[in-house]
């Protein structure tokens, strides 16, 4: 699955995942009003609305990058509706030749981890058929479980030829609290990404990348470069950029030297770009103009960046 | 909400939390073949075996027990129609008067817990009006990524009167890769239990005991003890008894003086009882009556193991 993530990379020039995160607030009110009009001030009607607000984004960006992310939270917090609709845009994406970075930081034990993994990457049998629940390409895991906790979504990646991005440092400013703690002179994070190393060895594709990568923070460029060391052969998932802080000359470190190897998240920055002053000249009518603008920006900020380096 | 859950405890005198964690495998022939002959061997099929095995058993132990805990991936794993059973049996439950713990271990920042927070515990604004989304009482939350993580769950369960049970020490076998790392002199998971007791801090009912609880495994009995110690006002939840090997005998130190302090999970040795040696005499048919006796007998071996201490 990595291979195709670097082929939509090398084809489009641009390493950069769309963080599909809709908060109704970012949703123009015209599309809003609309869906409440059809299906009233309802789960539905958010559900409807936030629908509508995804495809024009996804329209608008499609031919731009290789990748998604859609943040389910954002989703499961309407519910049944809201996952309906999380279901619905992974579906879309797909369709549209986009691949979809479930963003659901799952983790949990042996036979719960399968059932997670089944239900976002892989089957779930029912008497003698199978089905696919939410199907994404990629999920994001968390580790604090341990091996038998990922190892259940690795075993999926292999028979489905999926791939994971595990939580190594998270761009937040408390990541800190529990994942710098120091054991023998080095941090919690440098060990979980050493395992992350470990676990990707056994998902090797025909490449130098592993299916198993990694989501380390933006917002922690030096914890990047080293990272960046311990884990050669994983792709880094770089949330952080834009909104959280993150700029473009922060983002070289987590790049290997062929130019690969990371790709950096954008969200609101994106797909709530028309709120900015920057982009406020493309109105609510125009939000996914506005996001497309955005992503063309921020693409040229990283090409700018990397070719600084060299 | 958490001196509802100890009035739950002292009036059935089972600090037993039900895990309703399904997998197919668990439900009588007799059920799925009925599901599957309306629904058709499909995902619909399968939520509806689930929701009648799941309602069978609710009604066999409700009043035996003060909490139910469904693990929302073995719904997870359904997609949609999978969710709906898991909002569907909360629903019921609560109407029969059980507290619901949703064993959902998410974790994420910012407005993204938020969102998740607001989706279990609390409420989602669609324009003037507000919904529930699943509607549980207590939520399992992941720590890793830090206090950014925990504080949008906690906020909710201000407002809403809700409660947390947080990953400290988990029952799996491989939870020491990180959670044991050593940090001067201490293992990680004393830290996370420390942070616990001062989240928790913030949360006091009215009684001994806070909103904000832990998740601490039956098969760690020795961390258990230390840990009780480090927090001695959060409740813990404990995971691992009877199929993942946890003894009685190995629960008393989850206990405080009191005898309050812990409320102990069981699920497939409960909810698939019948499937065992031991309770095979009450056959398919009987899987309800099989899963009542269960909970009878951890009641009393809770309850031995506690008397001996004294």
């Amino acid at each position: 699955m990595i291979e195709k993530l670097i082929s939509g990379i090398e084809k489009t020039g641009a390493p950069i995942v769309v963080g599909l995160d809709p908060m109704l607030s970012y949703v123009p009110e015209y599309i809003r009003q609309k869906a409440y009009a059809q299906f009233g001030e309802t789960l539905q009607g958010a559900g409807e609305a936030i629908w509508q607000y995804n495809k024009g984004i996804v329209d608008a960006v499609c031919d731009l990058v290789p990748a998604v992310k859609p943040q389910i939270a954002m989703y499961e917090q309407f519910g049944i509706e809201g996952l309906t609709v999380f279901h619905r845009t992974v579906q879309y994406c797909k369709e549209k030749g986009l691949l979809v970075i479930g963003d659901i930081k799952r983790g949990d034990i042996g036979s719960t981890s399968a059932a997670y993994a089944a239900g976002h990457l892989g089957r779930v049998q029912v008497g003698a058929k199978q089905y696919r629940g939410f199907d994404e390409d990629f999920a994001t895991v968390n580790p604090y479980l341990g091996s038998d906790g990922v190892n259940p979504f690795i075993q999926v990646c292999k028979e489905e030829d999926r791939g994971l991005f595990i939580l190594v440092k998270t761009s937040n400013p408390s990541s800190g609290e529990f994942q710098d703690r120091v054991t023998d002179g080095r941090p919690l994070y440098e060990l979980v990404g050493e395992q992350v190393a470990k676990w990707g060895e056994s998902c090797m594709g025909t490449g130098a990348y592993s299916d198993i990568g990694a989501v380390v923070g933006a917002t922690y460029p030096e914890m990047g470069r080293t990272l960046r060391r311990i884990m050669p052969r994983a792709y880094i998932l770089v949330p952080g950029y834009g909104a959280q802080g993150g700029k473009g000359a922060d983002l070289v470190h987590f790049f290997n030297e062929d130019g690969l190897g990371a790709i950096i998240n954008s969200s609101r920055g994106i797909i709530a770009a028309y709120q900015q002053e920057k982009y406020a000249s493309y109105g609510e009518t125009g939000y996914a103009d506005a996001a497309r603008a955005a992503v063309l920006d921020m693409k040229e900020d990283i090409a700018s960046a990397l070719s600084a380096r060299k």
